[in-house]
């Protein structure tokens, strides 16, 4: 049994564990943001950490209205310069928390008085120990190069955040449920395992999604460029429709996140027109009429609604880019050419 | 002769053309961002004008630190939120002046009372008439779906208006001398177009800079994807590392614009990990000792900095995507399942 696959099935235990360990850290750090009435986000993050500072970012815009800046920590270390802070909560993502890079964010931000945030899965880290509040993943030792239990609990933390700061309780009851969904997807992993075959000697392919579900098409494609080496390449529908769409061929194969919700009337637009394009679609759906669009499809529960549904599309995407690395004869807890830590200035 | 070649050759002249006509308002509008006190930029843009959005991020960060939030229109038009624009220049960029997301965004800004400025290639466009402020790209009819000269005309003059805004009067003459070093680059295309046969029968490709260039990676891939669909893909080469390296199989192609300047120490670690995994690399740089780690190499203007330095790249991926589009037998002005004016809500 590969390491990524044991890591996956850790998840439900993993995010129950990180509320448990975080429950103070999450309530003062909450307190602090709404006496200092905090009206901007900047995160700092790369890789996987990245796609989770993008699920944050349309969860604070969305839920709280306020804009978050994704930093381009190039901008610090390259450049020599710094941002002017005003009165911004500055957030660090990073598994390793080693992340040279997110560290001289989170310093400058220090600098200037801002409160900042760590979320790492080591507390005893460079950026743990730098920022002012440090959320801990708790998700014991990651083997997998390909990150999947520290994945999920960056984005459950910083949601359960979202849902104190705001104080949104309908959404901290659907965060409640999370863990037993993902139990829901492993358990019905077979689903998933079953229909790889059909991708056994795909070459490229496009993940694509809209709204917050976006940072899940980007995760989705990571973890099947690790694990598979297949080019998966990740589009916000919005996005794809200006020019990628070119590259659609015959036969293309398309994984399509199309959760009921908001961004569900758009997606079918999507999806009309790559049927046109004669394009092969995989559906990750909760809605019948939707699933049935696919040439294939994989259907997540029925309750899942728009926010939370990104755990139960990413858990998805693990699973199917796992078995498919395992079916091409491939190692997905040791991809060539990467290694876990990842220390860019 | 394709409209995109006829377009591209227009550029130096467009670009004087743009300047001079808006003149008045870059002049106009920077002294209301000084008097505001204006310290936050939120940017709504797609496609191509989404590349030059991350032009405009990168150099008003580093030239004036004033943190620049990318929006994401689906906040404003799936989910139906705004956002709490405190203090903030909004700017709404779009080749038609008709992205309904983005004219949404415009919209949400003024009803706080904020500056809005737009920056479009028509007039009497939704956008250009909504917005406060509006620079006119001036380029006349773009013909070719895949943009050329209206992305340029939209970075020079957010350029001009950060030179103008920072005061940076280095930057400015900088910026006078673009459109000479365009029409080099313009007058060199053999350079180009002798080498592009090499790539005739090219796949697949990744296209990678650091730093400002960043933005023209991405806008050289979607020039690549949309006039010859060869599946490219652009990466910061910072985010390379963390994950999608795993994808560089042998003799794959991977574009690298590596001008001198600051990304190029960081540039050169990914050539030679690139090298080591057996790649082929197509370096576009003014750096003698750099040009000569490719496989094949485009040599742009000795004097250009970090920060122009995007423009002859930029012009410089243009002129290969159009020739190799003709090459391989495609009309690039007329690119399959596109249509030039894209209207997303």
């Amino acid at each position: 049994m590969s390491q990524m696959w044991f890591e996956i099935q850790e998840q439900p235990q993993v995010l129950k564990n990180c509320l448990e360990k975080n429950q103070n850290t999450l309530i003062s750090l909450a307190q602090v943001l709404k006496e200092r009435e905090i009206n901007h986000v900047i995160i700092a993050a790369r890789g996987t950490s990245d796609h989770a500072a993008i699920y944050a970012k349309y969860l604070i815009e969305i839920k709280m209205g306020i804009p978050v800046t994704l930093a381009a920590p190039s901008v610090f270390t390259l450049y020599n310069k710094t941002l002017l802070f005003n009165n911004s909560l500055v957030i660090g993502i990073s598994q390793s928390g080693k992340a040279a890079d997110v560290l001289e964010v989170i310093r400058a931000a220090k600098v200037q008085g801002m409160p900042t945030l760590s979320v790492t899965n080591d507390e005893a880290s460079p950026l743990a120990q730098e920022a002012q509040f440090h959320l801990y993943c708790a998700a014991g030792v990651e083997k997998s190069v390909a990150a999947t239990k520290t994945f999920t609990s960056q984005i459950y933390l910083l949601a359960q955040l979202v849902a104190l700061w705001s104080g949104d309780e309908a959404f901290k009851a659907e965060l409640a449920r999370v863990p037993a969904l993902i139990t829901q997807i492993i358990e019905n992993a077979d689903q998933v395992k079953n229909k790889v075959e059909r991708y056994r000697f795909m070459n490229e392919c496009f993940v694509l999604a809209r709204g917050i579900n976006y940072a899940i098409a980007l995760e989705g494609a990571l973890k099947i460029q690790e694990t598979t080496y297949v080019r998966a390449k990740a589009y916000a529908t919005s996005d794809f429709h200006h020019g990628p769409f070119a590259m659609v061929d015959d036969h293309m194969p398309v994984v399509i996140f199309a959760p009921q919700g908001p961004s569900l009337k758009d997606i079918h637009e999507m999806i009309q027109k790559l049927k046109n394009a004669g394009a092969d679609l995989l559906i990750v759906s909760n809605d019948a009429e939707t699933l049935a669009m696919g040439n294939c499809s994989l259907e997540i529960p029925s309750e899942v609604n728009d926010f939370i549904s990104p755990f139960v599309n990413v858990v998805t995407a693990q699973i199917f880019a796992c078995n498919l690395a395992k079916l091409r004869g491939l190692n997905p807890d040791a991809p060539r050419g990467l290694s876990k830590v990842t220390i860019t200035r």
